[in-house]
């Protein structure tokens, strides 16, 4: 299987004249050996190139004694590690990963001042992006862990929980479900908090008629869930009702209109238009999703100036929101996955409105 | 405090010819604005130059309302923003931050290709290492809440308790003592796999006789700790209580000779050379300790390559170790902040060989 994705690495590498790449970032090392590695501050690079001279570079720190299908070349923290890399470079073309910190790709630069250096990531990025089948069972198997985790948090939100103590205990959830952990920071907002899209969980307690946004993800096998559902307490203003249900319908269009050739621009005018239509345009401050995989954040976004096409095998967010400052906010969001001629919504949990006691 | 920190970096630009830079990791963006922005993928850059024209450009995701200092230029995630930095930047010298991503750097490069661009972090990494009061006591206090942690975490040690379980224990701990959380992913290390510095908790459960590598830290006001005991359970073998107690000793050999003055790599040497001096320097695989402050990686090392000085402000762990593969490990860790004549030890945790039953 990973023999497959690096030969798919470098006929992608071969049709763009980049002879050789620098592959850092470690979940695409992991999609293309099989194995984390996660050096910190420390350099760690997978070297291709057009002769299957790959190499692994890595840090006697990170003792991975198993085969990998590449050859590695140790080293110590006193090495220079850049100029060990910088040895097997060829002058010409050099791909670097577009997470590949300034500091080494700086000292790459003065070391090989002779080569050209482009963003490599598009390659391995568009080829992450389409999901095999291994893929897609994780995602689905990812994703109804997700929505089990969402049923019992709904079920324990309670004027006795404070943001980060509902955090605390979907941690407990998430490992009684077996997975590996919650995919990225949870956010539980209540009220106003939920009007800034990325709140940091505190200790606000709930107050009646408050919004509740929990978006929420986890991992399975190495692979990414995110969702999220916004429920009130105790009761829910007309106001609230009314902007749910737009954000309700937003969603719906959105996911309506996904099949293979629809470009990632349509899919987010499909929220985007509806809630402008509705007179709230200026509060749906973010794109309207994000692809997902081994990253909760994978490369590729449902925005307005994404003009590529959706392909089969993609797996993505719609999660339009409004957010009214000093007020509430409300964000429903589910993975969907594109099939041959529509999509598959990986959440099931349900969109109605919920009131919770 | 902020305003004084920035004129610090302003004098050091000078001084070296940098009359512009771009600083993007969010902690040196903490320790200037004294405000935390995490822009996970998205551009975040704080552009300093020599006129005063500083700028902070930030996506509207973020809502920053407060008063930073700086002026703020909002983007949105549809525009361009590297172009808007582009606009910013004064043809010659600029400064970039050693993290930023590889992404941005080229595309700055390519917009504007008649600069130079050299590695900027050195200036501010200097500065931050220097630390004044108020971060010597959050540093002091942060580590008298860790040594506090791990006397909770020794007392809790049992055979129902799996590496796992304990670091969950850990979080519960931690949460209690009033705390951020950890300031890194916490390291119980049982036996065998104790032999990897950067083991990860796994299901492991304990056997008599096993090493217990206890690695934990926690963040207060943002300021971490970090420190590392050994103990064994139930019984210790001759051949661990050796290696234990070379370990104690090449601990307290380095912490010895540390005062203003001494360079970095002598203090590594005091502890390394201790370890070969018993045989055991090629199971001592990493540096002797790392600098810490608002990262548990601040800049700079204490490592046989780093000729650097130390000087009264600077604080750094001293952690030995020795790592015999497929048997166990020994790690000992204490912070310690330079004085005018010698240092202060952070950790007053006992270094003495601790059996828990």
């Amino acid at each position: 299987m990973h023999k497959e994705r690096i030969g798919k690495v470098l006929k992608a590498m071969k049709e763009q004249n980049i002879p050789q790449m620098l592959v850092s970032d470690p979940p695409s090392i992991f999609y293309l050996l099989g194995k984390w590695i996660h050096p910190g501050e420390r350099m760690l690079v997978l070297y291709l190139n057009d002769q299957g001279e790959h190499r692994l570079f890595i840090n006697e720190l990170f003792p991975v004694y198993e085969d990998l299908g590449v050859v590695k070349v140790w080293f110590k923290d006193t090495d220079k590690s850049v100029e060990l890399v910088a040895k097997h470079v060829d002058t010409g073309t050099v791909g670097i990963d577009k997470n590949w910190p300034a500091r080494f790709l700086l000292e790459l630069m003065a070391v090989k001042s002779d080569c050209t250096y482009v963003n490599g990531s598009p390659i391995i990025d568009g080829i992450r992006t389409m999901k095999d089948d291994t893929e897609k069972d994780l995602m689905r198997k990812s994703s109804t862990l997700n929505d089990a985790a969402m049923g019992k948090v709904v079920e324990l939100i309670s004027s006795e929980y404070t943001e980060k103590k509902v955090v605390q205990e979907l941690l407990s959830i998430y490992e009684e479900l077996g997975t590996e952990g919650p995919s990225f920071s949870p956010i539980i907002a209540y009220g106003a908090n939920g009007a800034d899209p990325h709140h940091g969980p505190d200790n606000s307690v709930l107050k009646e008629g408050d919004s509740i946004i929990i978006d929420i993800g986890t991992k399975y096998n190495s692979y990414c869930s995110d969702m999220t559902r916004t429920v009130f307490y105790r009761s829910v203003s007309p106001k609230a009702r009314e902007v749910y249900n737009i954000v309700r319908e937003a969603n719906a269009r959105a996911i309506s209109v996904i099949k293979p050739g629809v470009r990632f621009c349509d899919i987010d005018a499909a929220a985007r238009d509806y809630i402008e239509e509705k007179g709230y345009g200026k509060y749906f401050t973010h794109r309207t999703g994000h692809s997902i995989g081994i990253e909760v954040h994978d490369f590729g976004d449902v925005s307005s100036v994404n003009t590529d096409c959706v392909a089969p095998g993609m797996i993505f967010s719609i999660e339009p929101g409004i957010y009214l400052t000093g007020d509430f906010g409300v964000r429903i969001e589910d993975l969907v996955m594109v099939t041959e001629d529509g999509c598959e919504v990986l959440n099931k949990f349900t969109k109605d409105l919920i009131v919770v006691e």
